[in-house]
């Protein structure tokens, strides 16, 4: 897929299954529900993992803040 | 739900019991009462959590400064 | 109390006693006077506690930095 | 090749092989497909390796957050 | 004494002796002869203080960086 | 040399070498090709060196985010 | 001296000795020659000493970005 704009890629990825790499090394994994130019962004059916990969907390929906986001990848 | 905006989730999260995480990996739930585009965040009721679960403080309401917050989750 | 947004709760919370945790895991507690959108507060009778809860200084009045602060709630 | 701009050198790398290094020392190679003035980054075909350059996890296509890239370069 | 506003507190202070606490721990007590909204500072005859209360080193005048600042408060 | 900005002095280094330290205490030496005004650098023909002063890598071209940069120095 | 705001304390240092604290805990003498807003700084015949005072490099010319500073203050 080609994108102009990062956003774009944001964008496609919506309603579909990403892995979220925080700043502090934690992941969470969730549908992408919205995000906005900060990069702020909500997933549902949400689970954090941590540094090992292991499920830590079972969150259901979450906002995060976009300043601790790294990257933001589809779920394999 | 669906949301157009990250700040939409918030929102329906008014008034309900929430779990915020923070910088600090300290945790503080509460009920959220009003919230910003920073992410400021007002909770009622607000207890604090250490990094082990146990609650550290009793906080009764509470101004949470944005830039310190990791995640807002509803309160499992 | 319901507000519309977090600073009416800092207003309201104005000439009152409170506690101003800060990013270095000190604590202030102190009336507070005055804030601005930053966050940047001014304490009365202020004293500062370390980690543990033992207070470090007595300050004074004591204007605090808005970027320093996780969290301002009424002192107990 | 002579750029007036910085972000002209991220423009003549796209679509190409580059390198980013990260702010949490992890280092993500792959396609170069958009990029903003955050230097917010998409990559496509992107896989993460880790600080001893052992590849940690294929990553297929990520949005990378500006605020944590040290550095792009070609990857060779 | 009242303010409306943060700032009017290191108005107040202008030409007084403060002690200029540093994210870096360290301290800066000086007479405060200038600040600007950004929170940066002009002291003079300042010295600065390591952690432990020690006088580092005397500085005389010193132009100190507002997001280095954790607070200022009068010098007792 | 006398400059009225300091961008003046980069742009005066424009196609020299230089020494840009970098806030994860590594160096990148290179041709300064490109810079603006948040710091935003590209180098030609630059290596990066560790802490040491041992050449870790080539890098060819390269992009370096501002924010990462202490300081850029004409290379001795 | 009198200032109204505090970089006018840096206008009365230009091309006099300062001394400029980083946050990496270096410091970097050396003759100003430009600041801006941001307190980017050039200072000219700039060496730079690390934490136990000693000179760990002759600079020459540098361009050190405002972000990295902690203080600026006349060389004694």
């Amino acid at each position: 897929m080609d994108f102009e704009r990062p956003l774009d890629a944001l964008n496609a990825a919506r309603n579909k299954r990403v892995l979220v790499e925080l700043k502090n090394k934690h992941q969470v994994l969730g549908q992408l529900k919205a995000f906005d130019i900060h990069i702020n962004i909500v997933l549902d059916d949400a689970e954090e993992r941590d540094e090992d990969g292991k499920t830590a907390r079972k969150l259901g929906q979450v906002f995060i803040r976009g300043d601790m986001i790294v990257f933001v990848s589809p779920a394999t």
